[in-house]
């Protein structure tokens, strides 16, 4: 009996990342959206070329908040509450590694290997909504509207908000070498602290789609004047 | 942190069960609707005055099955294909027992501090479709119209069809002391091989219900002739 369903997927497959990274360690990797402690550890304990991004709503969410509740519902689903804390963890505590130029870099960056990866996905109501013995509801969250204000308050809940424009900005684009520097002045955002309840709905030709943390206060928004 | 859950609350209380047991040895305990591997292997490891029910629906279901389908929901929650696996092993392997008059009157009951807890929830369509982000659907599975055909369904399936009458009638009533003789010959129910679709909806007063295994086959059906 294969013994594998949606609780060990995750840890099952580490193996085969390790074994991918001995056999290509030049091989950049990204393990997209890890939402266990064995994915983090595992990501840490490897070499410069193998990062890992995090969503918005797995800092947020564990097993009991998608247990009867299609709306918390998405692959990777969202593990046990030390799992969580240890993508917390890792965001929180930073870590000076070779490829880095200077530990100064580093300041407010939190784990250089470690940043946001969205994976925001905007369903339909109806999808979302199990309303039938014969079909389950569509896996996955929809956070664009939010993702920022988002991550900022959940960061900010556990500590890590002076990790926010590593996690959110550097990180990715210093793992995938792209130039920090060269950013356009036009496309910095700039978040301001205003707590406001997020919008539940958006509707685009009829279609109906709900963002997550729908109803919640946030403690952030964007700053349109900034 | 406590790191509890849908998935280990039941394995975090065996120690509990094991407290008790030790505590007061003659007291009669049932654990309830168990679910994992673990619980399956501690009641059998205590004496004979612990038992345990199992449901119909947690034969079938895994943690795949409710992960997105608010339908197949129920607490405790399905937990993994081996936990499934070693509540088939135990109504299949039968075990003698002390408190057993002899080793013949075992024959076809299976381990006999094992039996049948129906746990049937008859929610109401509504309250099993999970229309809304602000709440989240019931928890529970409605089985009781097919409870004995689907049961001998699913012992069927995995090799203890054999184990039926024990699992579902003697065992318990063994375990409460209930004179199995007695029964009114009137009050005995006679299943009939007949492959069937299971109704999926009952309506009454204008609230309707939806059974579980809905729409599927099953190889058995209660004889109202027989």
């Amino acid at each position: 009996m294969q013994n594998i369903h949606v609780i060990n997927a995750e840890p099952t497959f580490l193996p085969h990342l390790r074994k991918l990274h001995a056999h290509f360690p030049r091989l950049r990797i990204v393990l997209e959206h890890a939402t266990t402690r064995a994915a983090v550890e595992t990501v840490k304990s490897l070499g410069a070329t193998v990062a890992c991004t995090i969503t918005a709503h797995h800092l947020a969410l564990t097993v009991d908040d998608w247990a009867g509740q299609s709306w918390n519902y998405c692959k990777p689903v969202a593990k046990f509450p030390d799992d969580r804390e240890a993508l917390h963890q890792v965001i929180r505590e930073g870590e000076v590694e070779l490829f880095c130029e200077s530990t100064e870099a580093l300041a407010g960056l939190g784990h250089p290997r470690f940043f946001l990866g969205s994976d925001s996905a905007p369903h339909p109501s109806m999808k979302k909504s199990t309303s039938s013995p014969d079909h389950g509801c569509a896996a996955g969250i929809y956070t664009s509207p939010i993702l920022l204000a988002l991550t900022a308050h959940l960061l900010e809940s556990f500590g890590a908000l002076d990790k926010l424009e590593g996690f959110v900005s550097k990180n990715g684009r210093t793992f995938y070498k792209r130039d920090i520097a060269s950013t356009d002045g036009n496309s910095i955002v700039r978040l301001r602290r205003h707590k406001a309840c997020v919008r539940g709905t958006y509707t685009l030709k009829d279609v109906e789609v709900v963002t997550f943390w729908s109803g919640k206060d946030l403690e952030w928004e964007i700053d349109y004047q900034g």
